[in-house]
């Protein structure tokens, strides 16, 4: 009936409005089929709109099948009511795709030739072919890549006890996030947040209904004292951070701090969700110990991000959480997601498991800090103005300070302009900016462009 | 550095609390390590906890590294605050993965053998080969795969005028699903739902903080006049149905039906989500008419699985909107998960646009009619008593009324101890339920089983 239908709707577009259809019978020879698929066919254009039956005279087209309604969408803006908060919206720097002429310095992802191209290719072949493949996964993941997450906190140090249990795999960080903040607090709870922060933490908790109380982190990571009186002043029994070569800061918390926030989760009874973003971007050996491994009692939620070290294409990461706190979590993403499908989760596992891997890693924090150099000299040499805050030792940007007076919008709108793309830091602050800042990303684009783009920066600095 | 703390750990593991570490020049002589190094490492197991300095003296193990500590979860209860509602949950029978020696008639997804797995494994092979396979999506969805969702619809009728730009790629229906109703509500909105109805949009609401009025869903769809009722009485903008072989009833609106809502919409200045789930499932040839298609000024918002018809791994669903309706989605989804892998989009890309596609989905639907008669045949004889609402014309599962009495939670039960599975009707309503139902899927289990199933099924009823 579908082939008699469209063949109605063509002519029925074609004819003027008024005109009779052919009848049944010369239609149903016409067409080779049956008079009542025929009528089928008609009574489906009528229930459409696009043919009238006129009782003893026969079929004839409205017209309306002519062409498409102008859409008038302008009712849908008192529909939707109550305005959003700005920022959970698409324009985020940080996921802008780069244009072809542009120097991507804004740009999250690490270039193409960074990425264990040929490891990720055939462990996606593989993962087509194993058995499981196209079988829909658990939804807390698959036991192999579960096994894996848990497998490598474990052996960090014998305290820490995560077993593969602990893991819920998700379809990227993204996803464990927005699952954390739903499954731990409810919309109106408050959220302790370091400042600046990941735009994409402050986007899922605001997305979440939480209310974000920044703190400020500074070089040792945030302050304990005062993520205390955060903590009372609001009521706050959630925490976000990320300790380890914080974005876009890559502050690394230091051993006093990591010990005095444990204490403080403890004392007020709360959770910290540990972001640990950068885990496979270590630019030199140190590798610190995620905090979920000195949290025998479930106040740590550890997030661990496979995509950013592996391929955009392998969106998969892993959660980690103990007693009430995981079904909370388990819950709110089962609503959003069910399950990560089985090939991208095998793909991981056969990552992570191959030889190949670990080579990768070493590899590419000694190219990421070839490349942090070579951004920091140009950055010193043309646009000695921008005050580099610190110099990262993990992750993928500088985070530099402008000199006072400086807009980093129009900076960054001008530096667009004359084709080089960088990150306004006001996106990393949940609150208002501390200061002028921009981010440069120096994992995104060749080498050979950091001189052209620095002079370019340097040119819409004050001097 | 690394090697040196694990050793040290390994070390403070296996000593009593108390023990005197070796110095700092004999573990460096022993690893070959310089006294920095070795120190390093010290400085991080204090920092851990596991070894303690006493000046002048050494370092000495603490013995907390003996063994890890007993988790202690408890607090968590009274941290974590007001309790959830119960559906939020990761029970719901159909997502329950089957036991091997289990007949699964509860399971919603299509046993492998009616999967395309050919046409999958392929277009997943050549979606991996592609140079765009490793670059991440644009947050809106690859445009090959956003082209060719448009283009199903645009195809349907000369009325309907989605374009490309109108379409959202998810990672799966349930995410477009939550993206929706966060995007067109606030927490604390109603939406009006079909009773019953699927159970992940009942989980996804409710996680968005909507409530659910529930309005009777009768053989010829949704009944305008109750629906227009609901909508007065409680002020709701929003709707949600599945207009097209209803899960779990198998209903498909009729033409009066479908122009009464459509008008209703536009009266109350309102939403419907059209979740599309049964596109590729026809049982016939019949394809009724998505109502997004006759729908120019953005009312409907429709979501179109494509996981069900090709494999549970290609996690990927397409959203359609139009208007602000689209920005809010759109930024509800992007805060939720950024983008979706593109070598799942490209490879559901690759299958829709293969001619074996078409082949595939014609084939699909005569298997399932086969198997949905040996079912119907096999229930009317062994279970008499449990009647059939409707024979199903699309979709994968019969909705069979039990005789008054009956418990379909405790029918299920003692089905599932003499190896059967089948769904209690309860988890498809969002309120009470009208009656004691249950789902038996037929295209989970092999055929061969239905008459072992049914006779089981047959004998846990009242006669």
């Amino acid at each position: 009936m579908e082939r008699v239908s469209t063949h109605l709707r063509t002519l029925a577009s074609t004819l003027a409005a008024g005109t009779r259809l052919p009848s049944t019978r010369s239609l149903s020879a016409d067409l080779g089929v049956g008079p009542v698929t025929v009528q089928r066919a008609v009574a489906l254009l009528v229930a459409e709109g696009l043919v009238e039956t006129r009782p003893g005279t026969g079929n004839f087209v409205t017209g309306s099948a002519r062409r498409a309604t102008p859409r008038d969408v302008a009712w849908q803006a008192e529909a939707l009511g109550l305005t959003r908060p700005r920022v959970v919206d698409t324009t985020a720097s940080g996921v802008r795709a780069p244009g072809a002429d542009v120097i991507p310095l804004h740009w999250g992802y690490p270039l193409p030739e960074l990425q264990p191209e040929g490891l990720v290719r055939t462990a996606l072949s593989r993962a087509v072919r194993h058995p499981d493949a196209l079988m829909p996964a658990p939804s807390s993941g698959h036991p192999l890549l579960r096994q894996l997450l848990a497998g490598e906190l474990s052996a960090r140090t014998p305290e820490c006890d995560v077993t593969a249990d602990d893991v819920l795999i998700t379809s990227g960080a993204q996803s464990a996030l927005v699952a954390a903040f739903r499954g731990l607090a409810s919309p109106g709870d408050t959220v302790v947040m370091e400042t600046p922060t990941f735009w994409g933490a402050i986007a899922a908790a605001t997305e979440a209904g939480l209310q974000i109380v920044p703190v400020a982190s500074g070089p040792r990571g945030l302050d304990p004292e005062a993520l205390d009186r955060a903590m009372r002043t609001h009521g706050a029994r959630l925490v976000y951070a990320q300790p380890t070569w914080a974005n876009p800061t890559a502050t690394v918390w230091d051993p006093t701090t990591r010990s005095a926030v444990l204490g403080l989760l403890e004392e007020h009874a709360a959770f910290l969700i540990e972001d640990d973003w950068a885990r496979d971007l270590s630019l030199g050996d140190d590798h610190p110990l995620p905090l979920v491994c000195r949290d025998p009692h479930g106040h740590v939620v550890y997030v661990r991000s496979y995509t950013k070290g592996m391929s955009p294409s392998i969106r998969a990461a892993g959660l980690v959480a103990r007693g009430p706190a995981m079904q909370r979590i388990r819950g709110s993403r089962w609503a959003a997601d069910l399950y990560v499908s089985t090939v991208l989760q095998l793909a991981a596992a056969e990552i992570l498991g191959s030889p190949g891997w670990r080579r990768h890693v070493g590899g590419l924090g000694r190219q990421l800090s070839v490349r942090r150099d070579a951004l920091m000299t140009a950055i010193s040499r043309h646009a000695p103005s921008a005050e580099l805050t610190s110099v990262p030792q993990g992750g993928l940007s500088l985070w530099l300070r402008l000199p006072e007076g400086a807009d980093p919008a129009t900076v960054a709108a001008r530096c667009l302009q004359d084709g080089v793309a960088i990150s306004p830091g006001d996106e990393w602050f949940p609150g208002e900016p501390s200061g002028p800042f921009v981010r440069l990303g120096y994992a995104a684009a060749p080498t050979e462009q950091f001189e052209t783009a620095a002079r370019t920066i340097g040119r819409h600095l004050p001097r």
